[in-house]
């Protein structure tokens, strides 16, 4: 694994430095759902994480690898999402300063929460580039190491955790389904299983409206997004260099679902098994729910990658 | 515990009976409600039953307890509830009919549970008269017994598994929160407790507009419960003879709590422990969240009591 950078050691290693830290969390059933997609389905909460994400995992192992006088100027990233409120968490629990560069544009209790976590928050416009350069100037300012939301390598090894956890508590996994955004959680997923069972396919789930990991595994190249139309806003983005040689290794393959199934898996997620998803975590549900993979009669894990929703504006009820 | 006819013994026969049929649930910790009420809070989460309500247990005692040839002429009751589904799954599981008095107003997304689980559904005007006797004509013509809601030895000691089960779990618990509609999910917890963990204070929780067992309390005999305003549309029934007798005898408190307290309760357990609670479930949360008994620094046990509710209508987007 040394061509890629990252073995099943890193991740034992990232799994121990964060365990004082972050949840081990609970794997549940639902006969509801085995019955209606014919398969036995075991759910990895990362709903229940703390901070409502699996990002925590790969913010903390990064944000604890920092050498003490690295870490002593703070961390920076840009992000509206999960992954800010896990730096800005991870941050705090090492008692170091988090600046958080934020689109002024961002809901109001996404803002709140970073904040609540203690965080420095900097507003600038809703662009990619304007998140850039604000991290950028923040970081050459005060010399913050810039924490990435997915590739990197410690990233990665963080969130690979989820999967020794989940591969250490169910056993003979035909399958894993996990969503895909910047391949981050599905890179971490795929080597853990690759040396822990090998025999376990991993499978990356996509919406339609981002399905740039497919497209860019078929073009053998990057491709980027298209603009960011999905209801899982976690997955608008593109993967990066680490994530997508990771990925062409590793995984074994890509299939991507309509928005409609995308909803529709989240609320029946809602009313059967009665715990809040993210659209994001419902996107590998709709996989399942829609026979793209062909598991019948298999066992399969799925990653529910997270469970921050906007609670005043439910994708059944207000659209877009 | 002769003079109301029930003890823990009974609790532990029906926990023998039922076990094969019903899930064993989690028991939930969240450090985000146990900093904001100041105390360690341990939810059990009977949101996951089943059903999706806690309902099962007695339904299930109850029928599973019938003799044979009772049986064998089927099951009947009256609700468009949690109990209608709770009736329907535990006839199909003992291989027998079950008949359902429900309002022909009633939800479809309830009339088609009950229906999806096999039981024969009778629409009437939506009056407690009009329910009751629909129930009673189909028992004449039938032969099949009425399984009572709440307010019967079996329903009771069913619903006491709730407590066994929190119990053998978490030790040294200072009180229970639960709430109180029929009265019989607090009476069988009530009687576990008494013999279980006697020091354990078991509190009933009460919405402001369905105060009829605080009523009750007070005046030292069945007072009915006003008309149905209240958003926790489990809690709108009055106690029963059997229940209000052990609740006199066996419950330490009666709190009541506001609506807007109710649905307050209702988001923050959506939010943040991430998981789906129904009004009536987020009645005993709300008493916690307002300090209305005063458990701080204690270990306190609060019962989910269910997760049924209609996701087009969320009670802080739509009033009424």
């Amino acid at each position: 694994m040394t061509d890629i950078g990252i073995a099943l050691a890193d991740i034992r290693k990232a799994a121990e430095r964060i365990g004082p830290y972050i949840h081990r969390t609970p794997v549940l059933t639902c006969s509801g759902l085995d019955g209606l997609v014919g398969a036995r389905v075991f759910l990895k909460c990362e709903n229940f994480q703390r901070t409502g994400a699996f990002k925590i995992r790969g913010a903390c192992n990064t944000i604890m690898s920092l050498p003490d006088d690295l870490a002593a100027r703070g961390v920076v990233t840009s992000s509206s999402g999960n992954h800010a409120q896990g730096v800005a968490l991870a941050a705090r629990l090492r008692g170091i300063v988090a600046h958080i560069a934020m689109p002024e544009t961002a809901p109001e209790v996404k803002k709140a929460a970073v904040i609540n976590y203690g965080a420095r928050v900097s507003f600038c416009e809703w662009t990619l580039e304007a998140l850039d350069k604000t991290a950028d100037r923040i970081g050459k300012e005060t010399g913050a190491t810039f924490v990435h939301p997915f590739n990197s390598l410690t990233t990665i090894a963080g969130a690979g955790t989820v999967a020794t956890e989940l591969l250490e508590e169910v056993s003979d996994l035909d399958a894993i389904l996990v969503p895909v955004g910047g391949g981050g959680l599905i890179s971490g997923i795929a080597i853990a299983v690759s040396e822990m069972s090998p025999r376990t396919r991993v499978i990356g789930v996509e919406p339609e409206m981002a399905n740039d990991a497919y497209q860019s595994l078929m073009a053998g190249r990057i491709l980027p997004a298209r603009p960011p139309r999905t209801v899982a806003d976690g997955l608008r983005t593109s993967l990066g260099d680490l994530t997508f040689s990771i990925i062409q290794k590793h995984v074994n393959q890509i299939v991507t679902v309509s928005e409609e199934s995308i909803v529709s898996a989240m609320r029946f997620v809602w009313e059967r098994v009665k715990i809040i998803i993210e659209p994001s975590a419902a996107v590998p549900v709709a996989a399942m729910m829609g026979n793209k993979v062909g598991l019948e009669g298999q066992r399969v894990g799925i990653i529910l990658s997270g469970g921050n929703t906007d609670l005043d504006r439910l994708p059944w009820i207000f659209s877009g």
